[in-house]
């Protein structure tokens, strides 16, 4: 952003008179522009067939496989067909990561088969493995293990998730996710097994990354579905050992460059500015990636497609972005930041729909306290979705890495009271999403992209860029 | 049932005063223990422990597994150590149908993994097989499908369960499963793919028996999940032909012996005529069979058990049985009929418990006008338990083979709204049971039961037998 951020508002709100007396640098018909955005989406938008084109078309799209290059040619394609009128490809490159097997089964005393599935990042069993379960109810019970309590042991960490709104359970569970089994193997376990980070009851297990710390052993990780958890948790209450065998053949293959999809609808004004929505492109493989992250690549496809179809379009660009390899670490953001850390300065504000498919109930944003009042207007636009704008939240995983260089962000917080029910699993599917609550999300994104495109100020990052 | 049924009430009524005027063959104290057991069970039962023990220490156990041999001595020392007086073993013989492998996709136009599972009775395909896939919305198009129409072809029936508290919507689509690869094959095709018989949409698909019919070419069967089955018919109606592969490896390897397991209390009068209630034992191999049908195994137990403990057993024999291979064709319940054929005028009354775990609401009885007032009493004392006794109604399926022989029968109606969301599916595991619930229909076996056995009157059937 460039440095007449903090000085603009003012000067704008003096020479444009009334209208901009608040200091939002918007115009009666910048605002009527965007409130006919929101109606137009709300009586129907695109997303929902762009989800179901999506899904049905492509499917699973990890990241490292065939169906994320088709997956990117798709992008581009429905980019095009939209109408935006630039598209172009950011390159991405990262280690890939293959599962090609994963079996379970406890062996005694009760034999019974077990539901997992590896995690993402995860090493193999050498053939299958065959080893005693020891469970823990936290990652701090784990750590708290005595040094070799573990030997030829599998840890096996049975915490359950948090149901909320705002996804706030989702953090001590994914870190037994990520962490566990480094912590698990300094103990001398030869596997880990956790309860799926999930709230549903559903017999598919969640999937999700998990990291290997240096110089820690690399043992093999799976997650147990919630009801096998449940079991193996009942069947270890009886008292006696409990002998669970695992076969999981994953691993590390090489590596690959993939492709953020980006595609622009062409500012009036200030074509070199932009307003970044978006949302990430890959999936896990398991299900058909609907709400993760499918949903808020139509979303924003659909918003932006929507404010490309005014006859006039807003002063700066508007970019789109379908993010490559989000699941695997942020690795799209991170590359984006990384290829336009000298131009965060062109960017005026960047939003990612990332948190399934539930209806947007609050506003958040990272911005300067001078940058508030186009906020405050962009959120009395939307107050009639049933959105409110308050403090709080954060930028979305793909918009974070550049957050650091001076990106001004904005959330839409979606209701995720459902979303890890689903998440990273099978059951990540069409059916699960709402065609109105898409429109309903199409419609925020529309009028917060426009009404940050059009403004004549220049929205400044809540705090000053990191040093390059 | 003896020829004393019709005229022992009046008897009865005239020799005990006025508690029996009302023909129902029970005295104040008689009603006063059924209350009790009701009101003992509604504070706890043993059921829960009684399924959460099977399905943790045996889990799946289909008719023909080596874990249904398991799930049979689990039985017997479950129903010692319930305090069951006489515990036997009736056999079964029956066709040993397994299920090998499973794995589906659709080749083109856009590669997708999908879920599936055999149905019951299915062939195998030769290796894997590949074909166009050619939708129907229901049994009745496949059938004016013109003849050779459907030749090298999938037949994929596409039919959506409604949900209903009584399970209302299981017939038109469970018809689907049952005669639909038969019909498919008679139109030329190479294998039927159905959508699920379940009201979820979980990436769960929902096995359940077929049948070939004689003279038809026998084609593998398989039911899609619910997510599958709709995305298939997405890419369908893009026009474009939509070929998929199966390899299924399953079909009959010879036949076995099982047992229903048997566990009676023994009456105090007159021990040669018996009550009956129970589940079946057996459950499809995918989840755990926790409520289909451990929960009616668990709840007749408890019930049994909760008899067992009073001071003073009733006049009749309790017997709880728990029937061998209902899934494959109600052959526990054909077999029991078959060697109760001649003994059926000993049989007082008989329920069953086979529809999940959902709470009682309503009880029917296939009883003789005459025998009705028992019925009548026995609602009264079920009546706190929010239970209405009503008309219509049905045998459960294991008592239905000797309902033509002569046998009475009560049900006790279950909520069924969700039974269909798990039912036949990998889902189908303890976490769907509500141990509370579970307590009401052990107060209701139990009050039922004890009434039945204790009553005067010798329950009639609402039919007279047919000719054996």
């Amino acid at each position: 952003m460039n440095t007449s951020r903090l000085v603009l508002p003012f000067i704008a709100a003096i020479l444009c008179g009334p209208a901009l007396a608040d200091g939002d640098g918007l115009d009666a018909k910048a605002v009527a522009t965007a409130e006919g955005l929101r109606d137009t989406a709300m009586r129907g938008s695109q997303a929902y067939a762009i989800v179901e084109s999506l899904t049905t078309e492509i499917g699973p799209r990890m990241a490292g496989t065939e169906a994320y290059d088709r997956a990117t040619a798709w992008a581009q394609a429905k980019f095009k067909s939209l109408g935006y009128d630039k598209i172009w490809l950011q390159p991405v490159t990262f280690p890939v990561w293959e599962r090609r097997a994963e079996r379970g089964r406890i062996v005694s005393p009760f034999p019974q088969h077990l539901v997992l599935t590896a995690l993402g990042g995860s090493e193999s069993t050498d053939g299958e493995l065959r080893a005693q379960v020891v469970e823990f109810d936290s990652l701090e019970s784990l750590k708290a293990a005595p040094d070799g309590s573990l030997a030829g042991k599998i840890a096996f960490v049975n915490l359950k998730m948090r149901r909320a709104k705002d996804g706030s359970g989702y953090g001590p569970v994914s870190n037994v996710r990520r962490s566990g089994a480094s912590e698990a193997a300094r103990k001398g376990a030869v596997a880990l097994l956790i309860r799926s980070v999930g709230t549903d009851s559903d017999r598919l297990a969640h999937t999700g990354m998990m990291r290997y710390e240096d110089g820690v052993a690399k043992i093999p990780a799976a997650a147990l579905s919630v009801p096998d958890a449940e079991l193996l948790a009942n069947m270890l209450k009886r008292g006696k050992p409990v002998t669970v065998a695992l076969d999981i053949q994953a691993g590390v293959t090489g590596s690959k460059t993939e492709y953020n999809v980006i595609g622009e609808i062409t500012g009036r004004g200030k074509p070199d500015e932009v307003v970044v929505i978006g949302g990430h492109l890959d999936s896990w493989d398991l299900g058909t990636g609907a709400i993760d992250d499918g949903a808020g690549v139509a979303i924003t496809m659909a918003a932006g497609a929507l404010i490309g179809d005014l006859k006039k379009a807003p002063k700066r660009t508007i970019r789109v972005i379908a993010f490559a390899n989000e699941e695997q670490g942020l690795l799209g953001g991170k590359a984006y930041a990384e290829a336009m850390k000298d131009a965060m300065g062109t960017h005026q504000l960047a939003a990612e729909s990332d948190f399934g498919a539930g209806r947007i109930y609050a506003l958040h944003a990272g911005v300067s306290p001078e940058s508030k009042p186009v906020i405050e207007r962009i959120a009395q636009v939307l107050a009639p979705l049933g959105i409110t704008w308050a403090e709080g939240g954060g930028p979305g995983p793909d918009i974070s890495p550049s957050v650091p260089y001076g990106l001004p962000w904005a959330e839409l917080q979606q209701d995720g009271s459902d979303y890890f029910d689903y998440h990273h699993t099978a059951n990540d599917t069409l059916d699960k999403i709402e065609p109105a609550a898409l429109d309903q999300q199409v419609a925020a994104y529309a009028a917060l992209a426009y009404l940050a495109a059009e403004t004549a100020v220049d929205i400044a990052p809540a705090a000053p860029a990191a040093q390059k």
